[in-house]
């Protein structure tokens, strides 16, 4: 488990917690947050793929509100552009993850990216307001060669960008459909499984899985 | 609505009722039949989106199975190849929808499809099996050209196999992705909104909406 000299890091669930969104939609929508908020990720998801497949891009920002207006919609309410404003802006101030900050304080000798489908316009506002930006070397944005992970291409996009071969890298991602992308790709894998679900069944083993981001100072 | 001479449907979800599967799984997993259900048929359609974007083919029928074998482990249950085995069997028995034969029956005059991400070793028995085989003049499989739906090459296949122009074809099913895929790649669409739900946010309306099969007849 060494050699390893790059590490990227997914971001959303990964780095930052998604259901930190559930409150404030409990705000607006009582009773009914962590619904709207599971729905809202599972269709920002799934918008990624279909427009993958489809071969119809949109930046994940706009996919993000796309989600939004769905998620709300399904779960019988209405919104406002106000209201719509408001929320889509709590995606840029995201709650990190306990751990982050300290495990990647421990990885100072490494070169460190976040490599995530967010557009650098949703992307950049979250990474500064969490305080984080200067424990990065690089913040890569698959908008930039408009290939959604788990395309092959939108990683190998990553690896040319960071200048790493992939038996030194290792991709860090607590998305099972991430991990299997980048195992599929080629890098080493680390899958964050912090909601203790099975492996994703696509003969796509992670060479690793732990609870938290500490379990990764294994590699290192 | 008219000049429609080539009628293709989709199969699960729109014909078959994948949630009959839920009593089986019951009596194997007392309390938890709807939930693996839902997770197997949301497994499945995902694994299939995966691989298309991946690159990494494997037939639904293989794919079905996988994601089986994810919902049985995820809702904390354990299996065995005789148990797989006999609920695997049960996605070739499915119910048809009750207005399906009658409204195809409606229909003799058009050119009739179906046009599945199934593979035909799952596709082909379960349309004999419910006795609906001699109403389709063809039943195809995105298996037959390697990539599913929604990529534009796999309607663009089935156009091929049946010889029809794009403003003479109406596609109908009950899956949002499905409809999203069709209209993207430029068909007349028909969706069959059996839950409800709101249109899918991916700038692709459907030429038409009903509640279930029997509103097609408007274009004929």
């Amino acid at each position: 488990m060494s050699h390893i000299n790059t590490i990227i890091f997914d971001s959303y669930g990964t780095l930052f917690d998604v259901h930190s969104l559930s409150n404030k939609l409990e705000n607006h929508f009582s009773g009914k947050g962590q619904k709207i908020s599971q729905t809202w990720r599972e269709k920002q998801i799934e918008y990624a793929l279909l427009r993958q497949i489809m071969g119809n891009y949109a930046t994940f920002f706009e996919i993000t509100k796309a989600a939004l207006t769905y998620a709300i919609k399904k779960h019988g309410e209405q919104t406002n552009p106000e209201q719509m404003e408001e929320l889509v802006a709590a995606y840029l101030n995201l709650d990190v993850y306990p751990e982050v900050k300290g495990v990647l304080s421990q990885l100072g000798n490494k070169q460190l990216a976040i490599f995530s489908n967010g557009s650098h316009d949703m992307l950049d506002p979250l990474v500064k307001n969490a305080g984080i930006t200067t424990l990065f070397d690089k913040i890569i944005s698959t908008n930039e060669v408009k290939e959604f992970k788990p395309a092959p291409a939108s990683y190998h996009y990553a690896m040319e960008v960071l200048n790493s071969q992939k038996e030194n890298t290792l991709f860090v991602s607590s998305n099972g459909w991430d991990i299997s992308g980048a195992e599929n790709y080629g890098v080493r894998t680390a899958w964050i499984n912090r909601k203790r679900l099975p492996v994703e069944e696509l003969n796509l083993m992670p060479d690793s899985v732990y609870q938290d981001l500490t379990g990764i100072l294994e590699w290192v």
